[in-house]
């Protein structure tokens, strides 16, 4: 029922991950919005409410008990399935997984982890991406531990480089948080940690997982994307803007083809929810059926991988934080 | 003595932007570095130590008391120069334009105002882009009348749209810090304040001036900075990529060529240290002599516009702040 295409492009993702990649899809929602739209036989599991992509996240969870986003979380939790995929409001996804499923023992905050696409490279995992605008030190040295498990899990990296965001690549650089982080990354064995990372390293293959609290991390994000498009849009339009221009711009256009499938969010799969008791991908609220199909292919393949187990053990052998 | 061309840059571009534009220009640093360059007959202030990029900022003042940045904010305190212009160590510049010209009554903090260029329109004000890692919210409250005036000064915006970087557009959004933030900003009649603004909204023409803190400032600008020149680099590579690309890349170049200079940020003469009670002007460390006569170019300009008391002005209207 979420995201700004949905239910058309949600189920008409569903129906190709099923038919194309043998992907068991169930479908949460209102039975009636999906008739007139090709179910493709899928399962449908009926909730009665929805959450609007406005809504107050944890308040919405509290209140829509029969929401598509509980109902999904509630069959994760009870085992009808093994991962939950929404393009909706990401507040009130987090909320749900969180709530229902429940954190993972020992961990302190669940963390939104957004794979950024590096073209000829393999993405760098940023985290915190938004879940928690203000953070304790200890709940980012665990990011970056399943962080770390996310990277090799989903990449295949096997020493995933660990990168603590700040202004400046000295560890007296930043602020009393991101020093206190660096203090605890520096001892922790388990990670490869290379020390304080900058905005500029984001795109580049320097580095696998940017840790970070949530409010820089969101404010890093949307910047990023922001100049992405704008740089997209500016070389679009400068393309265009005479006949000449236009004559030559098909096999430009074909030469930048592959820069634009490589920096599309919709090929990436969507975020992942670390740290709750089993697998949530959170996609962009303008997903189409393509980043649907991808979404679900991450949240199969993680659930495959026995991703919560896991980030259960990455957190287990670092100190605990029950907070 | 300061940036990573000079001293030859530097001093081309003092050379040009005294012949070319009229700007009476002060050399400081040591005699013998200009033996063999072409000072265009420019007066000389000696200064026999050099503050290195690598330096520790705050402490190389106090120690390199013959440095040419000392040296340079003394001929400002002293009433020698009207402006102080270095594309230095930059937390050695900041310091030494504070410890020696010291504060404007009342100011909190002096903060680091960026523009970043907007093609087709006025370029967006981001301040504070790095001298203040944690900042109190009567700080930031004050970086916004500091760069409202900014605005008008230097691009001529009556009443600049004022934004406050947080991670969505409503007002419980964000940290303690922002939301703090939001209501000082709400309260103040001699800012235009448009509310939350995100890090998408910077290369827009939706707002004119972007207050947040030093550390979240200084993420996102190099965020901004790297994205950008990644998009160039991969923009480039996918023209000349083949044979067949390259033949047609030259008129496509000639295309794009606006969009790059209207991004490039030599155009847009540096950073300005707001807060202290005199101009200076901090400049990338890569300057070229171009970037530098720009950058004496604002210095000027803002020392005829009286910035430091127009700065006084903005914050004497408002609460006062001496912590």
């Amino acid at each position: 029922m979420g995201g700004d295409k949905a239910p058309a492009e949600i189920v008409a993702g569903a129906v190709e991950a099923s038919k194309d990649h043998g992907i068991p899809v169930i479908l949460v929602g209102r039975p009636e919005d999906l008739a007139g739209l090709d179910t493709g036989g899928l399962e449908i599991l009926p909730a009665s409410e929805v959450i609007a992509m406005g809504d107050d996240g944890a308040r919405a969870v509290r209140v829509k008990k029969d929401s598509s986003l509980v109902r999904a979380a509630e069959a994760v939790r009870d085992g009808n399935a093994s991962a939950m995929v929404s393009a909706g409001n990401t507040g009130a996804t987090s909320a749900s997984a969180l709530l229902r499923m429940g954190r993972l023992p020992g961990v302190g905050r669940p963390a939104v982890a957004t794979p950024i696409p590096v073209p000829g490279s393999t993405p760098t995992l940023l985290l915190d991406a938004g879940a928690n605008a203000e953070c304790q030190a200890a709940w980012l040295a665990q990011f970056a531990r399943m962080g770390s498990a996310v990277s090799t899990a989903r990449w295949g990296i096997e020493s995933p480089k660990v990168g603590l965001l700040s202004i400046g690549e000295e560890p007296a650089k930043g602020t009393s948080l991101t020093k206190e982080v660096f203090g605890l990354l520096s001892q922790d064995s388990t990670i490869e940690f290379i020390g304080n990372v900058e905005g500029r390293d984001i795109l580049s293959d320097s580095v696998d997982v940017v840790v970070t609290d949530g409010f820089t991390g969101n404010v890093a994000l949307k910047t990023l994307e922001g100049a992405l498009r704008f740089m997209v849009s500016q070389v679009f339009s400068a393309l265009t803007v005479t006949p000449e221009a236009s004559a030559i711009s098909g096999p430009v256009l074909e030469l930048l083809a592959p820069l634009a499938e490589a920096l599309d969010p919709e090929t990436t799969g969507g975020a992942l929810l670390l740290g709750v008791d089993g697998v949530c991908v959170i996609g962009h609220g303008s997903s189409s059926s393509r980043a649907i199909v991808n979404a679900l292919r991450v949240g199969h393949e993680m659930a495959l991988a026995g991703m919560p187990a896991r980030i259960a053990a990455a957190i287990d052998a670092g100190p605990r934080e029950t907070a």
